[in-house]
């Protein structure tokens, strides 16, 4: 333990998945970090955001773990991994280390960062915590499918699909642009309620953007079960 | 007039203004550039989307100009700027020019690059546009302002403040984050609504997020006239 200086943390959003997609200002708190850690879904895979960082880092000096951060487990059994992570912070922290929490995306918008920050400031309210934002896979994905997301005097929303129908509904009805997050679970159900709006044509389908296995689908019609991927989103916009 | 090779067009997104804050690809398009386009508001002021990306450019080898996009004009004087805007590049594409268009923010979120794109589509259907996303003054702010804009199944909705009040009180009814933009004009009438809904301790006022002259409050009784400014932003989080 060093007691001598204040550790800290930074979340560095590293954009949607095309490592030239992160800031010049990510770089920058990357390199200035002991530990970075980064986020995966499973034991067996690896972290996206870590091979998107790894290239800036040195071996030498740095070290890159990652932390596991389960989905679809039991509410309980997921707020145990948070705590975990959370507590790993902690300890680093308190050894006066200088932490970076890599995360896909923006670590503000629907990020697993979110779940660990809630954890450690519950465990750690005084932590110095700073948040650098990253391009979301929203914004990457309206550049990929050439789709502008508001102009002027347009409203968007940004909602997951899960939502129950009315809502959903009631949303897609009201905004000039409405993005589904999480679509996966409910693409067929989503399809059949953007098809009774009539909006199926102006819905575009976007999985792993800026990823090597990004792709584009302008009808949602040619989506095979194969193609859904939990890294997707719907772009609804009229 | 090179007839050699076709010309391009890149928007470049280089954020809410801090300089950090633009991509590794943002900055490897503007050095590919043979001219860059920097829109400015009025002929007096200079375009604060030049001033970001000035250091990284070559005056030997590079053309920064600006282009003026007035504010607050009538729709069909507006109209002629954007037009000449577009009529100018078309002759640099013609004339086989990589073109950048640099704007603050992001290129397809409710910026200048949009009215650009519509005129030179029209002039020169074929035109190659490509896109790169930069971070949004709604990122920025909710890091500076240390707001998470949506966790798990939250729904955020983003839309100018100048909407009319029913259509705003029924949004800020039923979303979890509210991203008010334009907010400089309307500003009292939005404060007061906020009150009404009982939503005034959950909003921040976020002005220049990344420039010099950021500030942030925390309570909006406290923005005086002087206070407010055209690059401003309200985030309501439930």
């Amino acid at each position: 333990m060093d007691g001598t200086r204040a550790g800290s943390l930074v979340a560095v959003g590293v954009g949607p998945g095309d490592p030239e997609l992160l800031t010049l200002k990510a770089v920058k708190a990357l390199q200035g970090a002991d530990v970075i850690l980064a986020p995966k879904a499973s034991r067996e895979g690896g972290s996206v955001a870590a091979g998107i960082v790894a290239p800036h880092l040195d071996p030498e000096r740095q070290e890159l773990r990652e932390q596991l951060y389960p989905m679809r487990k039991d509410p309980a059994e997921l707020e145990q991994f948070w705590r975990d992570a959370a507590q790993e912070v902690a300890e680093l922290l308190a050894g006066g280390r200088r932490v970076a929490f890599v995360t896909l995306g923006d670590p503000y918008l629907y990020s697993t960062f979110l779940y660990l920050r809630r954890f450690l400031l519950e465990q750690m309210p005084k932590a110095r915590v700073e948040v650098i934002s990253g391009l979301s896979s929203i914004q990457a994905a309206a550049a990929a499918a050439d789709l502008p997301l508001a102009l002027a005097d347009e409203r968007v929303a940004i909602l997951p699909a899960t939502f129950e129908d009315g809502r959903l509904r009631q949303t897609l009805e009201q905004f000039d642009t409405v993005v589904l997050m999480k679509v996966a679970r409910v693409f067929g159900r989503v399809k059949e309620l953007l098809r009774e709006l009539d909006l199926l044509q102006s819905a575009v389908y976007v999985r792993q953007v800026g990823l090597p296995q990004e792709a584009i689908w302008h009808n949602l019609d040619a989506v095979d079960e194969d193609d859904l991927h939990y890294l997707s989103l719907i772009i609804v916009k009229k």
